[in-house]
């Protein structure tokens, strides 16, 4: 197990309304009303911290998306974050950033000012937004190309860790009798690039953590190549085993053929997880989330997903033949993971809307703690993964399930910490703190 | 006193590193290695809190300054009022967000989410910024014109204002069996401006006070009929009782001819208060900050604002005469606010280098707390503020004697209120929560 103890697993929490599961708020006991109230989120960070978690992470969009459907968006991340990181000690907090919407100074000042107010907690997630509704929110006509972001965000994240260093270690003097600040150590910047021109400098000193931790979940080429080069930590999509293995094969391998040490940096896919006492108990709790979605919507847009009249389809019955993937003429990647689903789990039509509807092409593990552990200790032996990013189906049961039940089995194999090492997320996923240009 | 029951004083309290006077941060007790701490402003936030003030305030810039002279920027200010809030239950927390250097998104945005996570107790005060240092770490080359940077203002306000009211206040029916949210009551708002194209609908629900408190600060003509058109409060800067009632004057029959009740709107100068039991106690307090500025700094700096050699004046010799203002030949107000000064206050060399040093052209209060309560009666008797913008000269025992002394007189007086009345920023101003447009 000498493996396991030099990399230990790492877990974030991904907050999301009531849960991963589309129809988690329509359960009686759900959160629902509770998704505008800080608190909520504040109690989610306490119980992920409760279980010495590495992080607690937001993702983020610029419109307003389908408020019928359930709860979307509604605190802005950067500002709940604040909140969340007084309201807990120890535990990591990672946003969201689009390179393609703000600039990188607000960027750049947001993120350090945060890393200040959390003490050396704060985590970046970088990424180039996607849909012409966020653009058109921004007085963009539309989203600028895939190429085109993917060149912004690097030169994005350049001026970023530009900025982030733009004031020494050692600025503050507090000399009463002389100077407030060295103006020596608090330099311009001058970054001038295609995108962005940023003189500098920041007017928030050196972040406590030097730069906050830099995340990235690209799955594309670009995705991965800037990953490989920028990310110290990565979120990823991986539906089983061997599909991780091919992620983070490749990926590792880039990392390294980029010059920098591949086991430094964790790959953490997002992770489903339904805990039981009992396999049976498991099940039912996801049989119980996956009778609350609406039928007539979930198999109309299956239709749509599919390409067949999913109208009629018997709820309780095996999902019918579907063709091969090749005849398919609609988007291919969710279709290849209904197939897939479908293959490998043999679901009831009910059961393959649930899977669809909590995480899709995200890994999601059913049973017991025990069963669930082997599983998590399977991936991370077997080159699937340094962690995982938790996806609970509902809160806050789901994190108060895994936190109470799989972590302390997780604990006593000696695959995750029994107390928190560090006081920074750097220090959670130990990385080191960068040295200061100056 | 009638007038002053229907009309009770407003006090915000203008957080500013170590206070406001430049060498405050020099003294030994000040609180420098702790303007990176937000533990220290939440403690502001509770001390302004506890002597029922309307609101805290952050002014904002997006360049680093002088770092060597003091402190300046450190925590960004909405990130900081996100935790300050969660420290606070009552007092109205103000930010001031540039619409040069913002999308109005950005802007509509986190200020509704700061108004859901405080409780609807968000204020925004608008600038359009001014220094070609910050227009530079946003990709601008120079600011734009004054008139320019107006008329984007004017539309980046509309456009927010739009956001903020594109959900309505009956969106969310968390009916488990139907609609989380009825997308009817969530609407486009299509901005076509000259400056900005925004679709709508902001991804935050409306905001606990409808909008957040729209606060202005405009000197100038531009600024001024800003103010008159959108601003539901105002900081001002006025020297004297008679400058007071000239912008008071001006401003609120503007604010009636733009078709506002004047009487809504709550114009507030900035104020610095030296108290003390006696009025030698609060001389001295002056004195002991005055005597704290460094004296060669000080001489070269007043040379440039006078076009004098001011390096060999007695420190404690009155000023020498100053030609005129007509014969002066640079940046006339401050000049102006120089020869008002020396007029009125006959002050040392040394004197006037600390009034200039704290507050500038802002009004000064010196003396005990029944005689800056005598002031501010007159003030606000007279036509010449509905309030006061509070500038501590040092913190955080500036406010702490404000709180504690001069607010008790302040109440038994009948001038200010004994208990917080409401909840909200709005409830504290008396002003109305808009009705939403659906």
């Amino acid at each position: 197990m000498a493996a396991q103890e030099q990399h230990p697993l790492h877990f974030n929490l991904f907050i999301f309304g009531c849960g991963h599961h589309k129809a988690a708020w329509r359960h009686p006991g759900s959160p629902a009303e509770r998704v505008g109230d800080i608190a909520y989120y504040e109690e989610l960070a306490r119980t992920a911290e409760r279980g010495l978690l590495d992080a607690v992470f937001f993702a983020d969009g610029h419109a307003a998306g389908d408020v019928a459907g359930g709860p979307w968006w509604f605190l802005e991340p950067l500002t709940a974050l604040s909140a969340m990181s007084r309201a807990t000690n120890r535990i990591g907090l990672v946003s969201t950033v689009s390179s393609t919407f703000y600039t990188p100074f607000h960027a750049a000042r947001l993120l350090a000012s945060l890393d200040h107010i959390s003490g050396g907690r704060i985590g970046w997630n970088v990424v180039t937004s996607m849909f012409d509704s966020e653009a058109r929110n921004h007085g963009y006509e539309q989203m600028p190309e895939h190429a085109e972001r993917y060149a912004r965000a690097e030169e994005f994240v350049e001026a970023v860790l530009g900025l982030w260093d733009s004031w020494g270690d050692e600025a503050f003097h507090y000399d009463r009798a002389g100077v407030f600040a060295d103006p020596d150590l608090v330099r311009p910047i001058d970054h001038r690039g295609e995108y962005f021109q940023v003189d500098g400098p920041l007017n928030v000193p050196r972040p406590v953590q030097g730069n906050p931790v830099l995340f990235q979940a690209g799955s594309s080429e670009q995705g991965r190549e800037l990953a490989a080069r920028r990310a110290e930590a990565i979120y990823a999509v991986a539906y089983d085993l061997p599909s991780a293995q091919d992620y983070y094969g490749d990926v590792k391998a880039r990392i390294r053929r980029a010059g920098r040490d591949p086991g430094s940096v964790a790959i953490m896919p997002g992770l489903v997880t339904y805990v039981g006492s009992t396999e049976e108990e498991a099940r039912a709790k996801q049989d119980e989330l996956d009778a609350l979605l609406p039928t007539a919507e979930s198999l109309q847009q299956l239709g749509l997903f599919t390409e067949q009249d999913c109208t009629d389809w018997d709820l309780d019955a095996p999902v019918p033949d579907l063709p091969p993937l090749e005849e398919f003429t609609g988007p291919k990647g969710r279709y290849a993971t209904i197939l897939r689903i479908i293959e490998s789990e043999k679901p009831t039509v009910r059961q393959l809307l649930g899977r669809l509807a909590a995480g899709g092409g995200h890994c999601t593990m059913v049973g017991t703690p025990e069963q669930i552990a082997d599983r998590i200790a399977e991936w991370h032996e077997q080159g699937g993964a340094d962690g995982f990013n938790l996806m609970p189906p509902s809160l806050p049961g789901g994190v108060e399930d895994f936190v109470d039940h799989v972590v302390p089995v997780l604990q006593k194999r000696g695959l995750f910490r029994r107390e928190y090492g560090a006081r920074t997320l750097r220090g959670h996923l130990g990385l080191p703190r960068p040295p200061s240009a100056h």
